[in-house]
């Protein structure tokens, strides 16, 4: 393992991009734009699936599979949506290849295929084909489907996590029979990804919904959570979407209500994706590397022995193993690295790269003591604990530390936060001390399209969980119905 | 739900396709190939992955995730698997589409590929590219990686689960400095596989090693799990392969052994895919619809309570609560149908057509009595148990299900399993008695050859758990070394 990152206050964004390599989070694959999710990485996005996945079971949901695929024609159903998706997307035009006569690799002419297929960007328009199938009446709502994929959009500049051609998400799916159901189970699901956020993630986020410039296409309204990097950029992290009877308009999914009256049924899509890793990253993380809430860490324990001989080293297992085998019983995940290739400066260094939350050293005076050293990754402080503690010290540790980690992100965001009157102001802050900011907007696309030009901020959202004051928008005067968020963001 | 099913001695395959529609396991998709996975099939292959997963980190092996797409020239790399694999697959050709002038969308001919890109059918080649990265000296080995993907093989002829166009599938892809180890991580894995297939599955698997023309493109040695189902066909039902140093070799990817000397890579693939589904459901299923093996159904209880009125409703659903807790506290999953608007008899068909193992039904005369309705649906029979019994007769009752499926299923395949020593008997068995053949065989490809000409039978292995005697050819007459297994295939 090669030592050192750029540090964050020389160059933030080669620190992040430094950071996901050596900390074996993920690196870039020969397909461009797509990305290899290395082992360590892809352990953290399965904890986050777990837990996601437990809460919309929780929820009630169930997962599905649909196809890979969608006939380029479906893309022309719903009329925003094309705009938004149809675009920039991995084509298949033929499903065969063949030898030519030197012995070459080509793509068989013969093989075109009658119509084009997309590689889902997002699966609106396959699933409401589908749901078509499975709704006659009220009897047959709501249905409460996600579905766990990969998705391709053909980005132009991708970057690791945030921005990539194919990434890894979730997208719930579902169709109910009223309007009010459908909106309520929008704005659940957005309080689920908060929820996430906020006490799996440690990542502090504010709810709120999208401008009508900003919304998902085909949505009547967005919900999103917003959580502010170190850096001062936003990040969208999760949006649930209610759809209203757009794509059951689209691809006429129609049902008998109780009252024996057709009507078109009424739908909300939502999702979180492998950005997440990204947010993840970038609130907590710090010079010497990845710094991980304990609840997401693969392994929350990590004990190190310190040994010159076989015979140190089977003293020092011999006190160990039964201490790790009794973290284990209380949930706690834990490594033992006795690996003699690696000197201890070495796997100190390593552990704090990868953020594993609590590393234990022990050596010969150490097992004479009955002492271990303990530290702990977010502050990067030691203690000396006495074996008789160090279970409970350990387990207290994990929980303190997932408070402290969040209450420390909390306290970033808030100091990066400002409100602001005058337009002057705001350009001044972007600018120069980029982060949150709350500001009056008169409502229209054009105000905020001017803003986005001249400064690059945008509209991160209308907030939910932030006072109304009226006020006047700073750039025209006219009327706000209250503040909105902004920030440039990723 | 539309009840009835052919019966499997009127139409076997006719039957399988009703059943994996009317169970709501899955359906066909508007994407010619692809199926749609529903969300109660869809929860049994959970099942099948959580438990799947479990086993393969306990065998020392971490998750990751590598690009969907593949560029063509990686197939080229490797002369046996370029055979196998790169012909019948979705080639990626242009990442953009457009709108014309009439509005219509079409493929955007400026935004062609340089070099096309094939969804991937197996991921041997983007995986050994990366891990030449990876791999510098003998400390970075042995990698032990497993990836849970989707995969597209664009077959002509496509039966749900059985033989899709797109199917999800695990592929693990390790990595060794030693053949010794490499042939190792082989027999482990297909080892894992038929645990897995008893003893969850609870279908008997045979396993062998596969003959040179049904070897993966690209292994020396492919190593298979067998599985006999209903029909007297074999259904192959995971594989796993040692790759020798073949991809090393084709990606360059070298290491510096302990003896400080460079040498190529030794490498293992092994997978199992939603194929299983197929092979769970006609292994055990009958007229009546699924039979599941407990360990597998996504709901293993499910109470029905019989009632005219909401008073009898409540009465039941008081008795019921406490007890679903006690179920559900000893790890087994229940359900409770108070649907009023089903009746209970197509409830009770409901259930036995979704495979639900066990139904209790309860009504106000049960409630006076303190007695319940218990059925299971491998036998489809039924006794009156009383109230304080309930719990563990239920607990019992699964496990003898599990026991009793795989018994009956080891069975059916000992009926159905013939050893010959004529090609005449061997003929007359595959056309009119189908099952697995026990016969001699030269070891050559061109008996082989002529044997699935003539009669369709293929050699699903040379059988690893079966005794060696040695004998004559029964086509040529010439020595075999023991018996293989034939049979014809899914």
């Amino acid at each position: 393992m090669s030592k050192g990152l750029t540090k964050r206050s020389d160059n933030y964004s080669q620190w992040y991009n430094e950071l996901v390599v050596k900390a074996d989070l993920a690196e870039s694959s020969a397909v461009r734009g797509c990305m290899v999710i290395k082992p360590y990485g892809y352990a953290i996005w399965e904890k986050m699936q777990s837990v996601l996945d437990g809460m919309f079971k929780e929820t009630g949901h169930m997962n599905a599979y649909f196809p890979l695929f969608i006939p380029k024609s479906f893309f022309s159903k719903e009329a925003n949506h094309v705009d938004g998706f149809a675009k920039e997307c991995a084509v298949v035009t033929h499903y065969r290849l063949k030898n030519t006569e030197d012995n070459k690799i080509v793509v068989d002419p013969e093989a075109k295929l009658e119509e084009e297929l997309i590689v889902r960007p997002t699966s609106e328009t396959i699933i409401w084909n589908t749901y078509k199938n499975w709704i006659q009446s009220y009897r047959n709502l709501p249905i409460l489907v996600n579905q766990w994929a990969n998705v391709v959009r053909w980005e132009m500049r991708t970057r690791l996590f945030l921005r990539t051609a194919e990434f890894l998400w979730q997208e719930g799916h579902t169709a109910h029979a009223t309007k009010e159901e459908a909106l309520e189970e929008t704005r659940k699901m957005i309080n689920v990804y908060a929820d996430f956020a906020e006490n799996w993630m440690a990542m502090p986020v504010h709810i709120g919904t999208k401008s009508d410039s900003e919304r998902f296409a085909g949505a009547e309204e967005t919900y999103t959570i917003e959580a502010l990097m170190q850096d001062g950029k936003a990040l969208q992290s999760g949006t649930s979407h209610f759809l209203a009877q757009n794509f059951a308009k689209a691809f006429d999914v129609k049902f008998l209500n109780k009252e024996n009256k057709e009507d078109f049924v009424w739908a909300t899509s939502w999702g979180v994706s492998t950005r997440l890793m990204g947010a993840l990253i970038m609130s907590h993380s710090d010079d010497q590397g990845l710094v991980l809430p304990p609840k997401l860490a693969p392994f929350q324990v990590v004990f190190v022995p310190i040994f010159k001989n076989e015979e140190e080293l089977n003293a020092i297992t011999e006190k160990v193993r039964p201490l790790m085998d009794e973290l284990k019983k209380k949930g706690i995940t834990v490594q033992y690295d006795d690996r003699d290739s690696q000197r201890p400066g070495f796997k100190f260094a390593e552990y704090e790269m990868k953020g594993y939350p609590v590393r234990v050293a022990i050596g010969p005076r150490d097992l004479k003591n009955g002492t271990f050293e303990v530290a702990r990754r977010d502050t990067l402080s030691k203690e000396i604990v006495q074996e008789s503690q160090l279970i409970n010290y350990i387990d207290n540790l994990l929980k303190e530390m997932q408070t402290n980690i969040f209450e420390l992100a909390k306290k970033r965001r808030e100091e990066q936060t400002y409100t602001v009157d005058t337009y002057e102001e705001f350009k001044d802050l972007i600018e120069n001390k980029p982060g949150f900011i709350l500001a009056h907007w008169d409502g229209t696309p054009e105000t905020e399209e001017k803003i986005k030009n001249e400064t690059k901020a945008t509209i991160r959202c209308i907030p939910r969980d932030l006072p109304k004051e009226k006020g006047v928008c700073m750039v025209t005067g006219k009327p706000s119905a209250g503040r909105v968020l902004f920030a440039k963001s990723y």
